[in-house]
Parts: C-alpha cells; sequence; structure tokens
C-alpha cells in the first residue's frame, strides 16, 4: 500500500472537470466540478449532523439511497442552503448532468458550498455542465480540487494504491474546507472515487467506520457546517474478486480509505482559517477508543490552547484543562503530556503535574508548522488521534470582516 | 424585589476585606479577599465540571458537606491546580483564617485563581492574613471583588432587596471571571451572601436550580476552567422565619438569587477576553427548556457568529448553524431569527430562509455595545436565555502573547 499525489481520476473509470460558470456574478474563478464514471458505481457518503441540512445533502441522500451512483457535480460559491426552491434546484442540476452524461438523475451525487441563505439561479449550471462534459479527461483531478475551493489556500488531491486478490486498486480524491466565500460556513467536502470492486453496502461500512478516526477527529472551529459531505464511488473496474463481506480484502480497502481519509483529515485541519499550525494530539493509555478520540478531539479544539500554540507558548495547563472537559469516565490524575515538533520535544507534565522543562526549548519546538501534543492517560489500551490548527488574528479577521 | 449596587456586605452579619499580599512575586496587586461572618452560616456551592479539579474545590467541598460556612478565602494570582501539595496548602489555608477569625477550619470555603501547575507558597496567607482580619469592615464588597480579578477589566460587584414574611433580606456578591494571570485558565467566581434566614438544603436546591439559568448560561470560549466556583452563605440575620420548604418563601428567595446570578453572568459575558460587545441570545417555542437552553447557548458559543458580531456583520447563517448544531430532538425547519440593539432590530430569517432586510441597517444596529438575538423554534412553549461576547483581535491576543 502506498500514498501518491492522486486525484478524484487517479481510480480506473473516472473523468472529471472543473469550470469557471458564473456562480457568483462577476467572479471568473472555477467553481464547478463534474465527476462521471464510465459505469455505474458503488456510493456511500456520510453527511453533516448539523440539524439544519443543505438541500444537496437531501438530494443525495435520496438520490444513493439504492447504494449506486455515477456521477458527482459541486459547485462552490453558494451552499444552496435556507434558499428558495433549493431541493427543486438540486433536483434539476442532477437532471441536466444526467442529460450531458447520459445517465439516470437518480445516479448523481450533488454538493454546493459557499453562502447560505441565498437563492442560487440554475442558469450556472444549465450552461456550465453541457460545456463540462464534453470536455471531461483523466487529468482532471487538480481542476475539480480547484473548482471545489472557496477560500482555501490550496487545492487537496491525493490518492492510495493497494492490492486486493492480485490486482492493483487505486483510490483517490479532492477535498476543500474551512475556507469562506464572503463570511459564511466552512463547508468540509471530500470526494473519492476508487476502480475497487466492492459492494455499497460494504462501501457504507468502510466509509462510516474510516470517518469516524479521520474527518470526524478534526475541528477547526467547532462548527459542524450545514452541507458537509464526503461521498466514495467504487468503478469496479480494477478487476479485483468483489468486497461483499468483512475479511482481509475488506480490512485492506479500509485501510486504504483510512489512509487517504487520514491525509485529507490532516491537510483540511492545516489548512484550517487563518492558521499557521496543523497541530496534532495523539492520546493513549485511554480506558477505550470513544473516550482517546474524544480526549484528542477537545485537546485540539480548545480556543485557549490554539491560541497558545500560535503563541509557540507551552501552556500544558490548557491541554490539562481541555482533557478534563472531555466527555465520558475517566480519571484525570496520572496524566502525562509532551509537546514536540520537527526540532524535538519537551515533556512538559508528569502526573498531571508541572515538570521542570526549558521555556527557551520549548518555543523553538513550538515555532514550527507541524506540533504534535502527546497525551498518556495511563489507565488503559485505546488510542486515538485528532487534528487541529492554531487560532490566529486572521481567523478573527476572516470571519470577522463585514461582507464586502 | 429591587436590584442595588450591593456586595458581599450588604447582608447582615458580613464583613470583608481585599488586600495586596504578593502571592505573585513583584506584584503590588490586591490578590487576596477575606469574607467572615459574624454566625455561622447555612452554606452552599456549585463547582466546575472539569474532571482536573483545582486543590481549593476538593477542600471546599469536603469543609461545606454539613452545609455549614463562616468565612471565604480567595487568592488570585495562582490556581494552587495540578500544583505540588496543592490539597495540604488550601487546608493551611483554612487553618490560617479560622486561626486569625476564631471559627472552625471546617466552616472555610477556600477557592483560587490564576496560573496552573505553579507551586504555590503559604507564606503570603501566613503573613496576610492575620493582617486582614483585623481591618474587616461592612465596607469591604469593592476590595473584595478588586481582590478577586485577574485581567478582568472591571470589579464586579451587586445586590438584590426582598422581603420574606416580612423582613427585609438582602442578597449580594462579587465576581470575576474571563480575565488570565499570564495566559491561563479564565477561572469564573462568584461568592455571595445573604441574611435571608435558609437551611443549607433549601439554599443548595436554590443555588444549583438558579445556575442552570443564569452562570451555565454564558460561554466565553467553551473551556470550562478547572477552578469555577459559585458559593454562598446565609447569616440568617434578616429574621425572617426560616425557609426550610418549598412554598412562597422559597420561591421569593430563588428569584433574588436568580435576579443577581443573571446580573453576575451578564457582567461576566460582557468583560469576556478582549470582548467589545454583549450577545444574549433569547429562545422560544422550543418544545422544552433543555433545547431552549442548549438552543441559546449554541448560539452565543459559535465562534463564527462571535466574530460575526465583532465585525457587526449580521450572518443569519452562521445564527441557523449554530442552531442546527445544538443538541436534542427538535425540527430546524421553521425557524424565526431577529437581530436588535438600541438602535433598533431587523428581521433577518423567517421560516429557515432568508427574509429581505437593509444591510446599513442591519450593521448600524451590529455596531452598538449590546447585541440581543431572538431566535422563534415555533415548535413548543419553553424558553430560555444565553449570554455571550464578541470574538475579537484581543481574544487572540491575550491568550496568544507568550508568558513573560
Amino acid at each position: 500500500m502506498r500514498q501518491f499525489n492522486g486525484g478524484v481520476c487517479s481510480a480506473k473509470g473516472f473523468r472529471a472537470a472543473g469550470a469557471a460558470c458564473g456562480i457568483k456574478e462577476g467572479s471568473d474563478k472555477k467553481d464547478m466540478a463534474l465527476i462521471v464514471s464510465e459505469v455505474p458505481c458503488s456510493a456511500a457518503a456520510v453527511y453533516t449532523q448539523n440539524k439544519v441540512k443543505g438541500a444537496p445533502i437531501i438530494v443525495t441522500k435520496e438520490n444513493i439511497s439504492d447504494g449506486k451512483a455515477q456521477a458527482i457535480i459541486c459547485n462552490s460559491g453558494n451552499a444552496n442552503t435556507c434558499a428558495p426552491n433549493g431541493i427543486e434546484l438540486a433536483k434539476k442540476t442532477c437532471e441536466i448532468v444526467a442529460k450531458a452524461a447520459d445517465i439516470s438523475p437518480k445516479d448523481v451525487i450533488v454538493a454546493s458550498t459557499g453562502v447560505i441563505g441565498q437563492e442560487m439561479s440554475i442558469e450556472p449550471f444549465e450552461n456550465g455542465i453541457p460545456k463540462m462534459a464534453k470536455v471531461l479527461t483523466r487529468d482532471g483531478g487538480q481542476s475539480v480540487a480547484e473548482a471545489m475551493m472557496t477560500t482555501d489556500t490550496v487545492p487537496k488531491t491525493g490518492g492510495v494504491q493497494f492490492e486486493i486478490g492480485g490486482a492493483v486498486c487505486n483510490l483517490g480524491g479532492a477535498a476543500k474546507g474551512s475556507g469562506m466565500i464572503n463570511p459564511n460556513m466552512a463547508t468540509m467536502l471530500c470526494f473519492m472515487t476508487t476502480d475497487a470492486a466492492i459492494t455499497p453496502e460494504m462501501l457504507q461500512k468502510a466509509l462510516s467506520e474510516v470517518v469516524k478516526s479521520s474527518f470526524n477527529q478534526i475541528c477547526i472551529d467547532g462548527d459542524t457546517s450545514t452541507n458537509d459531505t464526503v461521498a466514495v464511488m467504487a468503478s469496479g473496474l480494477a478487476g479485483n474478486p468483489v468486497i461483499d463481506k468483512e475479511g482481509e480484502d475488506f480490512d485492506t480497502f479500509c485501510e486504504a480509505l483510512h489512509m487517504l481519509s487520514v491525509h485529507f483529515a490532516k491537510n483540511l485541519a492545516a489548512d484550517g482559517e487563518g492558521a499557521t499550525k496543523l497541530i496534532e494530539c495523539n492520546v493513549k493509555g485511554a480506558p477505550d477508543v470513544e473516550i482517546a478520540r474524544a480526549v484528542s478531539k477537545s485537546v485540539i479544539a480548545s480556543d485557549l490552547l490554539k491560541a497558545a500554540i500560535f503563541g509557540s507558548d507551552a501552556n500544558w495547563g490548557r491541554v490539562l484543562c481541555a482533557i478534563g472537559n472531555a466527555e465520558g469516565e475517566f480519571n484525570a490524575d496520572n496524566i502525562d503530556v509532551t509537546m514536540s515538533s520537527k526540532t524535538g520535544s519537551v515533556f512538559v507534565c508528569e502526573g498531571s503535574m508541572h515538570k521542570e522543562f526549558s521555556e527557551d526549548l520549548a518555543t523553538g519546538i513550538l515555532s514550527q508548522k507541524e506540533i504534535t501534543i502527546d497525551v498518556d492517560l495511563h489507565q488503559g489500551d485505546a488510542e486515538a488521534t485528532a487534528w487541529g490548527c492554531d487560532l490566529t488574528y486572521d481567523y478573527v479577521k476572516i470571519n470577522g470582516d463585514y461582507r464586502s
């Protein structure tokens, strides 16, 4: 199994395009992405838990309720959420894709990200989709990632290659998140495609499990968007024996899906609004994995800790405070904390008490761009990791500046 | 019932002092507060839910387990948390107070706020407390509030006068919160004193109920400190018939306690770290009060909404997003949102959809210092309110600057 610089077209059977279709009047930013598979795919998705849901999520859920999909259409610039005729518009979009790609409208996954509460026009879709359908290529992965961006500072792509039953399989994807258009929700979107043959049931099972230790373990600002969607399509063209039950092949697929999901999760966290640093928190010694996950996530989600990391301050008291605020039954009396980066590490707290350390050394370590916080709860064998970013002046600027 | 500009000495029987005792070497800031009652009092307290608890909390819990207390000692500058010999030191502090005030060490409430993980010296207590015990006065309320401050920008005092069984009763208090010493936890502390006669059981019952709709409904940054404490002492010197059961008198007392608690809750939120604005969110039409509380708190706790209010941006999409993230089973399809301040109001969202409004008018309204967000969920009769503050550059500065 190896990670490579792939994209949504790395797996056999997928072609894609990204283009500027004028979702926002006067803007020439790429704002629409279309991914189409040569063959019907197994499909699975997970969505935001927010009770306010974007119209595209409602339509996508219905469309892939049969476990099948053949195309993904995604626009940036307008979230199509809390907006008049949202569902009607999302359905109409699927019909336009279906006509242009000669597939069924029920096999289209639709997603939107951008301003919420603003009516969206169907025109950019009517004009753009047929044109895009004519220029779909095997090189469209980068373009898709660019078209999904809002104020993301870098397009996010990735791929993993693995072997199942002697057949080489590919898994690739594109993601966006943490950016804003006008001041708005920071929607997280990730589309992954694979040529592995897997049933819809097992694909959904794999995805639902993998998100727990990847996308659900990142936090930029604690606000869960109304439009978050992670979707996977599997074309089956790799020629492996179909994965239709648990076992070695399923585990291999899950491992690949996990590897790519963690890749995207880390990239999203590092590109958090205004972020200058990626924070990774590894928790071990937890009584169970739920507590390990809750503790690691509580640490990277703490505004106080995030601000301290921005200031390169080894303020371990905030780590302890955040740990103590995590949900679940556990003991907080014997916690060790170490902070590190590529330049070294400092053991700052032992047995929940202060441990002498060099502040100069700590400042140097925390001035790097990737910071790791290792926590040992000393009460079990469970482990988990979470990823976040620092809280900076730019976060306030990006989200506090009045819409222009 | 009337609110007045009282303090911890407004009720009969209480004397107090605040002084600079050198908790932090070289500092001449008032850092110790002592409150003593002439007579043993009914006592009740509520504490942080953080699993990492300051040593003073452990000692206070034990001391008032019999429902009695006669003095409160509080220091700022060091939280006595995750620090060696913390419990021993907190107990020793109680003994010093007991000797100086001629009471039992088991009748002392002890609290600390400030840096965590730093060993605290007993010397400032040994030197300071006997001196303070000699200068206790009925005018000490302001001094107590000042000594509790960390980076609070204003001392916080208040009082309520009410009548029970023909006797005039007083309730006063001091609070601190949202400030920082060095970059650290923002501990919330509130001490209230009353001359109403009430049993310890009913006092605890009143306090536990009142905090749900006052202190538990504020949020500065989502990090629950390790040292939060709200304590009430009742001297009984007002001469009212002792409140020993539920009924009209108990309700009157609860109303007074609620009035003062909300006064402090609002003051703490308004003085949040770096805050320029107080945000009040009123939720109505909720299926039950727990959901009303969760929804209102989710709104004022959203970093995105807090940053938008800082930028005077009527970004109601963030209000909807925060509502949708609240815990509990409710419907998010028919929500109305109005934003207002003393200059006017704008109806920004109706039936969970955008409603046309003047952006200029909205900007003017949101430029004020006290912003109200009214939410109607249209699915029941329950209501609740929560208080928070905006997220500003100064929040990042206060918490991100390296410890000097």
